[in-house]
């Protein structure tokens, strides 16, 4: 092990036996923390090639279980998301997808952040249970060309063990970890292909438009390596996306999506990962076919029934997609007025993620726990004018004395007097 | 401990304080190895300010005992070499600074390499004991100006869980990591001024002049900022120092060189870095003036007899000063004849060494045990002229089966028919 330290620091490739003994030697406890974090550190500042992170990308994948997805039949497409604030895309792009004949056989979770993970989401409609056995599984997918669960089964057990000691050893901003890291879970869950939303900005975990590239070109680079057709769009989180933050209420805005009657912003996102899904899974020859067949599963409402479906199969009460008041409702809902007139220049997302985590909509540790009713619903974005006085947005609380909230909004949402242009969503298509 | 461990991953300089913290919580397990394994990783890229390498040179030294030479009058004066093959200076350099009047307390180590370290070579001379009291240092110092021991007492805990850990996470050749605990442990000694021969060459740690030249500046740097006076000399190591590798062979050797009659190179080193422990004593005003009074202790045989009087006073028996065959004999001296005829053009030190070790002259492991008899004894040094069949070296060994040795030694002392310059002993002195 000492000489695979040595190598790296040194700036040298590892080869893929020296990567498999490292990561199986830390999975089995017999090569200790402390060698493994100081290789982490000299990765941190030498990197690693596209051929290593394929190596560790598969050492991680072996260290556990994996899904056997071959019982479903079509091209499985899996997507993932780095993560934002007001991010509820997966929500609207497994309906909208399936309903185009892409099967989606989806594995979520629930994470830390802003708002709970889409399991979370879920879990806002009464009555959805998340657990299926994999029989089930499979059969739901096969009939409906939808599901989504938790994960089951002791997935890269590696990767867990790595970020675990990662996030103590001031070792996680590395793109090549952070890269593989994804990569393994997504390949564990066994899609045959993956778009991934790398985001970018002030909400995002890459703040740079640079980072973000890096990390998209290094996770498309190991899907083609390990035989797993991968592409990724970098999109813009320097504002959150759509308009509400928080549980129930980004599951309305899903619905309203699937109406097409959903932001903008989320709309269009919506239409470019959905479009490269279904080429990706052989049912367009092209994205603008593709985009073609997502607008009308849209229009003739056949994505917005094919997600009452799903929830009606997996237990949930299906009438939510006809009246959204049946979710989870916050108690008050308390406007944040703007202080002056003008033009909104910037939305710092990563504050208003904050706002709306503080208020009960995301957990800060593994043990807090979610209130599904709360969050933030803005009325305005980048770009929009607004008239002092006017609401910058609506808060849904539990609790009446949101006076903290209000002003933690006023000072992140930026109002100036000049001209203001929207900033571009889509920034780059990778793959 | 992760915000430090970040600050320096991204190049910021660590305040004492926060040296101090993760000195602390390492030595008193509250830090877990891992976390200081990734720091370790991060000062090799990044490097240490020198007051980041003085704040942990003084951490280490405050983590254990610190010996308090107060009671012994006079400026004590510490030497400390980086190691090489064959390098004896210590026995020498002792008992001739003490003649002119530098109390030496000296406390040395044993040490894995080539050969053993000054105990063992001390302990080649039948009763010598290593192991006073404090008293009794301490006034054996202020009777004879001389001692020399093994050391005692908890001295730098923390430099020796750091050394164990960068043995096991490729961080053992980091500069500032190599100069405060070398510093740590000087410091720690109690002198007031710290003379340093560092070393470079094939049979040197530091191969290169720019490493030795770095890790001299570092260590000066150190000794200036925690106010002891340091100084350093860059010597060659590019062969063998002196003729003998072994240790009571070496002894001879000091006895030889403390007689006026030893070889060329290690006389010189003496003086050099003798001078510098005079003026350093205030024995002296300039070196050339040290220098005249290390020839005439020479010369006069005072400090030869100083030598005999600690050997007497530590138990030896003194007569090997008159009579060095009375030191430990090995059965067997083996001539190493010369292949061809030229001049010598280059010795690897390195392998030398190690022919000396495998011989049985060193230890490989803590466990192993040493030969004191054994060794090698070079004829020739670089620029000397040799004729086919002539010796090159003698070998000493309780085993007539001495093949291997001789033809290693015929390898790695190299003949060629062009005129060789001998290399410059002195590179440079620094402080």
């Amino acid at each position: 092990m000492v000489d695979i330290i040595e190598k790296k620091r040194d700036g040298e490739e590892l080869s893929k036996e020296e990567i498999a003994f490292f990561i199986d030697g830390y999975t089995n406890e017999t090569i200790p923390d402390y060698q493994v974090s100081a290789l982490l550190m000299a990765i941190y500042f030498n990197g690693m090639t596209a051929e290593e992170q394929g190596h560790l990308t598969l050492a991680m994948v072996q260290s556990g279980d994996q899904i056997d997805l071959s019982a479903i039949n079509g091209i499985k497409v899996d997507k993932h998301s780095t993560g934002g604030v007001g991010d509820t895309t997966t929500l609207i792009l497994a309906p909208l997808v399936a309903a185009c004949g892409v099967p989606v056989a989806k594995m979520s979770g629930r994470g830390l952040g802003h708002t709970g993970g889409t399991l979370d989401k879920l879990e806002a409609i009464e009555g959805f249970h998340i657990e299926l056995t994999e029989d089930q599984f499979v059969k739901q997918v096969n009939e409906l060309k939808l599901a989504v669960i938790g994960q089951s089964g002791n997935l890269t057990p590696a990767d867990k063990k790595l970020y675990a000691l990662r996030d103590v050893t001031a070792t996680v901003n590395s793109i090549p970890l952070i890269a593989s890291s994804i990569m393994s879970k997504k390949i564990a869950a066994g899609a045959n292909a993956i778009v991934l939303d790398v985001k970018t900005g002030d909400g995002a975990f890459m703040k740079t438009i640079e980072d973000a590239e890096a990390l998209a070109n290094s996770m498309v680079a190991i899907g083609e390596q390990v035989g797993r057709h991968t592409m990724a769009v970098i999109s813009d989180m320097s504002q959150p996306l759509g308009y509400a933050i928080g549980n129930a209420l980004e599951v309305k805005e899903a619905i309203d999506t699937l109406k097409g009657e959903g932001p903008e912003d989320l709309t269009e996102l919506c239409y470019v990962l959905g479009s490269k899904m279904i080429v990706a899974g052989g049912k367009a020859e092209s994205e603008e076919e593709a985009r073609q067949m997502l607008e009308a599963v849209i229009q003739d409402g056949s994505a917005l029934e094919l997600f009452g479906r799903m929830i009606e199969e997996q237990g949930g009460d299906s009438k939510i997609i006809h009246d959204p008041s049946l979710l989870a409702q916050a108690d008050f809902q308390i406007e944040v007025p703007a202080l002056k007139s003008g033009t909104i220049s910037q939305m710092d997302a990563d504050d208003i993620g904050v706002a709306a985590m503080m208020l009960g909509a995301g957990r800060a540790t593994k043990e807090d726990t979610i209130d599904l009713a709360v969050g933030i619903v803005l009325t305005k974005k980048i770009g929009d004018a607004v008239v002092e006085g006017e609401p910058l947005a609506i808060i849904h609380s539990n609790n009446e004395n949101v006076e903290k909230t209000i002003s933690m909004l006023q000072n992140h949402i930026h109002i100036t007097e000049e001209v203001q242009t929207k900033p571009a969503l889509i920034i780059k298509a990778i793959g």
